[in-house]
């Protein structure tokens, strides 16, 4: 198969930090757009897989599935996009395309397992799959996503991994008008959650460690915010929400959570707390309630996703980086320093020699 | 208010043996019917509750909320049943009726909190509320069953708790023809479970620590049975059931389950382990999957459980014991050495002195 050299930021080892390396990307089949990365979110999955904290990474490994670009090739059988086109790719770029759950939209649990942006076995070449921290990204037009016109590009980029894992649950669990809904931890996930949840029309609580994010979570659209450490205001909710959103991966009291859903109510978790979390029986039992997962979403949904922040004019809150300051910036995200999701202005790696 | 006295069964303190007590029971006010129990089935929420094991017995404790009897005086007001009728009263007894569960039918998480059968706040009397371990009851009929004709009233009485208990969850999580349904623990939960999700037109695949219930599971209608402690046999399940009836009280391994759920399957407990169990994020994530609790039924779900049972013949294995054979009951139980549920025939306690 015809490949191309491109420049790419990534690591040859768990313990090496990130640094420039040359990929090969695939020349466009037939249904495949090839696409000039304009930005970069940085997910803490990317830190997680570059430093083999799951254990299955391949190396050289390049992250990045939070990319926003423009077309610049397209295969000759490629319809839905054309030269010029601004697209998304997000954690997903093939999945079997033949299973259950395939068929149902549900690429993100396809059976024999999706094709993600990175760290996945290439259809095409015999490597893993690299992701956005790169020039260029070759990729077949049925997991490309349309980027609504009247977004800003930059701030965008985290929908493609951040808003669909927060906005697929709430859409799922049927958040809208009349439902109180908690957010659990204000970061990239939780700062994504409570804005889409509040655009869905629900009554947004936001929970937090810490005082000195109240203000932070009204602006970002909380109807009410509640300090978690203290008892006295969690007794307040107890029995009141419909449904908790949990984008905290630190390890936390669940059982003090589901106390403060209403009968039926579920909380989902997105955040992934390496131990698992111990679940009191009587915590599910009294009120039929559920501890729930959900793990981004379908293609079909991502674009949803998208149609709807453009609707209502939804990005995420960004600090952008270069590419040369990615080893600190992954040193930041594990302090929780940064207001809500670092993103990577791609030019910094084309003018990068 | 006018009281009768009425002899029981019970104890008057964690550490004492059940024996011989006389109770007051109200005379019929205009709502109650008063009922001559005939059989009172033994749950293990009795034993627990006469021990104290929940931290909130209140002495004398007379257990009891698996009940069938004939109805021996009504109320002036009373239009549902008359004298004569066979009638059961499972786990409550009476509620707000004010609530949003009450007005859904959700009378089991009312929320001031029902009036259970024993052991709850009595509405009229300076008593704890007295179970079904005693010659008779007055209920308000609101919260009287129907019992169907045909069935057997003896292994009718589980059918109170038991039945409803394992019937409600597989009625929510919408069990039917076309659905693959785990059930956990072959006992007095789980063997109603087989039951009732077979005669729902579901394929029954029950789960048992000991290759010697193989033969009783499949008696009871299971349509496969897989040994929970062989590795490969689980394996095999990994990703097949839509839903699963978890009736098991000790210790054990919630994630080995998870695994075996499709795509936006949920585990319902129904058993009540003392521990939390440890839940890990990965099992409810991929895939979007739950870890859920159901605790008995409404009084109108109740009903149409014991129509159910009636329209297909369903009742609960059980062994018949008098009261005086209680405390060994309890002694048996605790083992796991009943297949599957005792009853106790009231007689026995009617004819002693």
């Amino acid at each position: 198969m015809r490949t191309t050299s491109v420049k790419a930021y990534g690591t040859p080892a768990a313990e090496a930090p990130l640094n420039m390396l040359d990929i090969r990307r695939r020349t466009t089949t037939p249904h495949d757009v090839e696409i000039d990365i304009l930005y970069c979110g940085v997910c803490h999955s990317d830190l997680h897989t570059a430093r083999n904290e799951w254990h299955f990474t391949v190396y050289p490994c390049v992250p990045g599935h939070e990319i926003v670009g423009r077309i610049v090739r397209v295969g000759d059988h490629v319809t839905k996009f054309k030269v010029g086109d601004v697209v998304g790719v997000g954690c997903l770029v093939d999945s079997c395309r033949e299973c259950q759950y395939c068929r149902e939209g549900l690429e993100q649990f396809c059976e024999p397992g999706p094709t993600q942006t990175y760290n996945s076995p290439d259809k095409y070449l015999d490597t893993p799959t690299f992701g956005g921290y790169s020039e260029s990204v070759v990729v077949d037009e049925n997991y490309v996503l349309r980027i609504p016109e009247n977004l800003d590009l930059a701030a965008t980029a985290p929908l493609l991994c951040a808003g669909i894992t927060t906005y697929s649950p709430l859409r799922h669990w049927n958040i809208g008008p009349g439902k109180k809904v908690g957010i659990v931890g204000i970061g990239g996930l939780g700062h994504m959650g409570i804005k889409i949840a509040k655009a869905m029309g629900a009554h947004v609580v936001a929970f937090t460690t810490s005082a000195s994010k109240f203000a932070e979570a009204q602006r970002l659209g909380a109807d009410e915010v509640v300090l978690s450490k203290d008892e006295e205001q969690m007794a307040a909710y107890r029995g009141k929400l419909h449904f908790i959103l949990d984008a905290v991966s630190a390890e936390h009291d669940i059982n003090a959570y589901l106390n403060l859903l209403r009968v039926d109510g579920s909380l989902a978790l997105v955040g992934a707390p390496e131990h698992p979390l111990p679940v009191a029986a009587f915590s599910v039992i009294m009120g039929r309630k559920s501890f729930s997962g959900s793990m981004i979403g379908g293609i079909a949904e991502t674009q949803e996703m998208l149609d709807f922040c453009g609707a209502h004019n939804i990005t995420a809150d960004i600090e952008m980086i270069n590419i040369q300051q990615i080893n600190e910036a992954y040193e930041r995200l594990l302090k929780g320093d940064v207001k809500y999701r670092f993103v990577i202005d791609m030019n910094s790696l084309k003018n990068a020699s």
